[in-house]
């Protein structure tokens, strides 16, 4: 059981190691804060070994980044409207590789071979998993291995995803380096109610995305689904979707540029900010 | 520069430690046989810190099993017109996840949840990357990344790939774990010819596949477009597509039993051989 209400990690200014706290629910989270830092999720369960740090750098709230991120397509009804498609009978599911992951207040570089392919965000309720594998999980106790939620934005390049292209794969224009920007903290499943959330999506200030958090297969059903016949690595993150809203579906079509500031919001999982650079 | 023949990597009978060994051109590769065994690659090419081992078990022919393995789809022109699609604008990608990694010669357990979803077999040749990552390399380049061929076979539960289940994404049916047997050996980029070489699947000694290795898009092309804007670890697995001929478009379908015998050849690369055990 998690002792934290809102997880996060980042390295500290006094060592430039990596720690792992309790941000607490009144605290605003900024570079020059002070927590008290633990080396690990573990010890920051048991209280072992922290010392007060200040924050340099915030992190992706997760355990590791080195697994590939599981995501689910087609999960919001509005969603799979506006992209011409039908529910599937099981969620469909892609991996972004490793290095993907990317910090919550991290600028992301967009090079010419995604910059000049529509690139477009995408909001997504994130689940990250607990220490441990997982394998043939049921729905049942599917939240006994769900550490916490947070926030990702699933950059994609539109031009690369187009069925004629990808043969409907849609990795590849998903999983370019920096393409998962996630957090900017973790809130236990004891503390947080999906279907009493919501998600908003804002470039430049502009509302594009607002949706309930009404998913087609709820994080539970995506985790059981996912560790059948399959072993899942301790650290995963699982993206579970996002709602209408897209750039690519607007009318007129309307790509991220240079400069935008993209804010994802969820209720009671704060802001993920990212801004945009063309490189 | 690699200077083997013949890449294998296996468990020693003597101290149960994974070795890297050059089998050479007229070595049968069995176990008991025995082999100057080195600790890594970089050793082997070095002959550096080599010792005589006898093979225990046989691996994988690869420098490490912890990444996701990249995956071509559609890249024969009759698996493209048997499957009712036409032919991409560029490489459909998906990934295996690294728990899909398995052994030449090693029974694959398919439980309930893929046995009972119609398992298939597809012959692929393979790609195994060099040591170092690589990003953003050019076609010209690429053979300077690929440290050698190798067989894969892309295990895969028809069923969860069906689109109307899967909303079109591949990986989920065909990234369970053990559902990537790789090898025997690895031969290097000088000493094979795609374009001289043909492929062939045999269950229980019928022939399924044959096909000659008419990629649509090549070895080369495939590294440099999954590099793109994209960090490839070392290391990296990439299985680059199969022939017509497989049992879920077979006329009657054929799906696989309990106890089959898979045997996938490609000229020059040896025979992969692994049984299927329903579990």
């Amino acid at each position: 059981m998690s002792t934290f209400s809102r997880l996060i990690k980042f390295v500290a200014s006094e060592d430039n190691k990596i720690y792992f706290a309790d941000a607490g629910v009144s605290d605003t989270i900024e570079a020059g804060n002070k927590f008290d830092g633990y080396p690990s999720i573990e010890a920051l369960d048991l209280k072992s070994g922290g010392r007060k740090v200040s924050v340099s750098q915030l992190l992706a709230p997760t355990p590791t980044e080195s697994n590939p991120i599981y995501c689910v397509g087609l999960n919001f009804a509005p969603h799979v409207k506006e992209a011409g498609m039908t529910v599937p009978l099981a969620p469909p599911i892609w991996l972004k590789p490793a290095r993907a992951w990317a910090n919550p207040g991290e600028t992301i570089p967009f090079s010419k071979w995604t910059a000049e392919n529509f690139p477009d965000y995408e909001a997504w309720q994130t689940n990250d998993f607990r220490s441990g594998e997982a394998r043939d999980v049921s729905v049942a106790d599917a939240n006994d291995y769900i550490l916490g939620y947070t926030i990702g934005n699933d950059l994609t390049a539109r031009v690369h995803q187009d069925p004629p292209r990808s043969g409907w794969q849609f990795g590849y224009s998903k999983g370019f380096d920096k393409f998962a920007p996630i957090g900017p903290y973790l809130v236990p499943p004891s503390k947080f109610s999906i279907k009493e959330s919501s998600v908003q999506t804002r470039i430049n200030g502009a509302l594009r995305q607002n949706s309930p958090l009404d998913l087609i297969f709820g994080p539970q059903d995506v985790l059981s689904f996912i560790s059948q016949s399959t072993t899942i690595p301790a650290g995963t993150a699982i993206m579970t979707g996002t709602p209408g809203g897209v750039g690519w579906f607007a009318k007129p079509q309307v790509s991220l540029k240079d400069g935008d500031e993209m804010e994802v919001t969820i209720t009671g999982l704060g802001v993920l900010k990212n801004k945009v650079k063309f490189v």
